[in-house]
């Protein structure tokens, strides 16, 4: 990888922008290619402890997939009555944030030609449970607020607020957290 | 766990009702305890690399913990030009929806009495590329819908469909996905 750095100026932050950029001209060609489907599955082992599995997605026109499949547990902690066997789905959502706005700064950064040397963040969600226990129907079940603070170094400050900014700008998970998607529920019974 | 489901019927479907019922009554007396705030901590790797730690929360008017920390990753597949050392962050999001509404499901059929031996279910999220990688301004950043399909076993039809939907009327993951929530990022540089 260090090598590859060295003899590969394309190559900034992990990101291979020849790659990143032939990558957008193909999809300007073809915007069939940029339509995507992501996939989970998830079985309820017992309690509030469940496991999903991530592995096939269809885009760039064919049913792809990861190289392995991903699996990945949840579950409440005791305090909830759980098993603590995962982290909350609450938490789940905290750190799809942070990767999306994460992965987005690193290649913003790249495109730009401004080099990282840390991002980090932390993201806090505030919730009050009197809505999820149904103790309370002027409580909301989700978030009230989530806040995320970013420690980023690395080229000049200004470029590094303005790659954040483009990065929310253009996250996927930020979209959804703050507008909202329309989700349908479909059952099989027996 | 099966000794402990045949000497204690306060059991069901691994949800230890009396305690639920108890934290129920708990919170009644002092809604204080319902206040939570949950977190994760995001370190970025390489590229659209990146990992989160889940430990600590804030609940029950006190400072508390999972018992081990949990350590979860994000990153792109390979057509999506990252090097798929994870699932993406979009799945993340199928994964706490899936995950959020099968605990509650679990959770309300233990309150309700009803026996459930099997729930799965898998999650669909269509998004199109073309507004993430900034080609277009029409096309949202984030999933244009998903679409949750539930396989229950157990107790009458009909009441375990009752009970996916009171899951679904009072999931957290749920309601932040279809109602958003207010998100401040701050940016700490240098």
């Amino acid at each position: 990888m260090s090598d590859a750095t060295i003899t590969n100026p394309a190559i900034r932050n992990g990101v291979d922008t020849a790659t990143l950029f032939a990558t957008l001209d193909a999809i300007k060609g073809d915007p069939e290619l940029a339509k995507f489907q992501f996939r989970a599955s998830n079985r309820w082992i017992s309690g509030t402890h469940s496991e999903s599995t991530m592995q096939g997605f269809y885009g760039a026109k064919q049913e792809m997939g990861h190289a392995a499949a991903f699996y990945t547990t949840a579950d409440h902690p005791a305090i909830l009555v759980g098993e603590d066997k995962g982290p909350t789905p609450v938490e789940f959502l905290l750190h799809a944030l942070a990767a999306c706005l994460t992965a987005g700064i690193a290649n913003v950064a790249a495109a730009r030609g401004i080099n990282l040397t840390e991002v980090s963040s932390v993201v806090e969600g505030d919730i009050d449970l009197l809505g999820v226990l149904g103790l309370s129907d002027e409580v909301r079940n989700g978030y009230q607020q989530i806040k995320v603070t970013f420690n980023v170094k690395g080229d000049d400050a200004d470029k590094l607020r303005q790659v954040v900014e483009q990065s929310r700008k253009r996250s996927a998970v930020y979209d959804v957290l703050t507008h909202g998607v329309p989700v349908s529920i479909d059952v099989v019974t027996g």
